[in-house]
């Protein structure tokens, strides 16, 4: 099949520390050209991949500094995605709303990935196009009252070969905690489930601007370096070894998380995740079998011991079988068999 | 015939106060009608309009303080335009390089009125799309290293009938300045010449934010409350009596004038201009006749006594004839039918 994977510029495929959506579409697009699909992948220039790679500028934008107008770009690309669209089979969007005003243009059919939020603004144009076919990366995700042509939910998949298994938690036992240090991610929930139980903490994640005065005030008062440490950024490597060696993950949201690929990631390690039931959580934690979907703190503390005893090649093989990137692949072929 | 109008919509169709683009797209739109063309404007909800109005949002997105993502907006409404572009004979679009990426997908040609200014950026995608028919403002304003395809010039007009005329100069005399306070427009430069003449000047124009620091540390120092005036930002009306009621209007711009309203408001009221040489002047200003065209301050002082001495009538005939909305409607039918 001829495919056009559509990336955001912003980041490079694959992204260089953080960027969920480009690391999904690396994921995506090398494994669809190890099947034999004719791939096309427009992103930026400095993109890795075994796709043909289309760019318009030879750097993710994030990181041009002379770059002052990022939506300029967005348009070339996608202005030429569709010109060219009688090339291709189908068009796979992962830049949200952007390529919604060119699809209807062109015979050859786009399927969308969901991988943002939905916002004041922008659900006026997915209402508008609200026909066209998009995937949910969680059933979670989606808005009933929106009422968009929802055609199938595809889960996030990981490369599993790149997170070891752990089969057992490092000694002395500790919690870990990976994502932004923002309210959403519930880093002051980790903090009091590890205090009640007395157990070390220790954290990473990277701080946006934003969320600077949050972590000030909130977060970095409970940091004493001993109980509770908070590592900064950190790589993939330290990152697999944070979640492979902890006992239990912390997943505390405070908002409806659309995906949570730390979740997987920890899982894939062999580390159990207690998390809390917003959002995404309920479909991808196996509640008992590979962590425990909660509603409330006390819960979150209640169930601790019991996580600790879940098995770790349980949690392993669930992603395995559920969250890699070979699974992720056969629902998007089964996708774009479902819009041709 | 059936054409359709695009207006940013960042402001209102007439603008409230300032808003040059939409003032054009305001004349054009209702003269085209007079003349009984079928004209839909695709522009904010509350615009005022004797063509079809077609909005995407009810109000000029610069009032609506909900809103967080104006772009959205503005590809809801060129994925309108587009979709129904077989319901036209020509698309005119006043939103500089965002139309772009969706003009190559229609039969119905656009010609696209050059407003802005080019940058770094937006040079690509024009460059990128150069074979798309352009109208500039002034022969100054095209960058011929970008070799796009321009198909004429048409000069803005204004309403000549909201600029009466000013057979006399109020006495005792006074030079104006009318502009934004900003380095480009040279108020400095302004001020320096009154001073060496020893005419009072009276300054009129809005501070944009980004050139507060500007104001207050070169400009402010300098006024004087007597000699030197500053009226902050002024009515239609107080601007007519301003500029009809001086013995000349100060033009000593520092950067590439596009265009320059303020010099045809003058002159049609009939007060001479005294303009430096850059961009666009020389081809506004009838050097000798309305006005003076220097390129040097020195040259702008000497020349004054000269300027005071010009015919008011010829100043306010020129515009007539050259710069009015009727004339600037002509030009652009001229310009469809080159396309067609």
């Amino acid at each position: 099949m001829r495919i056009a994977q559509i990336s955001p510029l912003w980041e490079r495929v694959p992204p260089f520390r953080y960027g969920g959506t480009e690391l999904i579409v690396k994921l995506v697009t090398d494994e669809l050209v190890r099947r034999g699909h004719e791939v096309s992948l427009f992103a930026s220039g400095d993109s890795i991949t075994t796709a043909k790679l289309r760019s318009v500028h030879p750097q993710a934008l994030r990181l041009d500094p002379k770059i002052k107008e990022p939506s300029i770009y967005e348009q070339m690309m996608l202005a030429e995605v569709y010109q060219q669209a009688h090339h291709f089979d189908i068009i796979h969007s992962h830049v949200g709303y952007n390529c919604l005003s060119y699809c209807s243009f062109v015979k050859t059919p786009t399927v969308h990935t969901m991988h943002g939020i939905f916002t004041p603004d922008n659900e006026k144009i997915f209402r508008k196009f609200a026909w066209q076919p998009f995937i949910s990366i969680s059933e979670a995700q989606r808005e009933p009252r929106l009422g968009l042509n929802y055609i199938h939910t595809v889960y996030n998949g990981i490369d599993t070969a790149v997170y070891p298994f752990y089969p057992e938690p490092t000694q002395p036992a500790y919690l870990a905690f990976v994502g932004r240090i923002s309210p959403e991610k519930g880093p002051v929930q980790a903090i009091k489930i590890a205090r009640a139980v007395g157990l070390p903490l220790k954290m990473a994640g990277k701080i946006d601007v934003v969320d600077k005065e949050f972590y000030t005030e909130q977060v970095e008062p409970l940091i004493d370096g001993e109980q509770i440490q908070y590592l900064g950024e950190i790589s993939h490597e330290d990152k697999v070894k944070l979640l492979g060696g902890a006992s239990i993950t912390l997943f505390p949201i405070n908002w409806r998380e659309p995906f949570g690929l730390v979740m997987i990631e920890s899982m894939a390690t062999g580390t159990p995740v207690i998390g809390m039931g917003l959002g995404s959580v309920s479909e991808v934690i196996a509640h008992g079998k590979t962590g425990f979907v909660c509603h409330c703190l006390e819960k979150m503390i209640e169930v601790l011991p019991d996580a600790m005893k879940i098995d770790r090649q349980t949690c392993r093989e669930y992603v395995v079988s559920r969250f890699s990137v070979e699974s992720m692949t056969d629902e998007y072929e089964k996708a774009y068999a479902m819009v041709l």
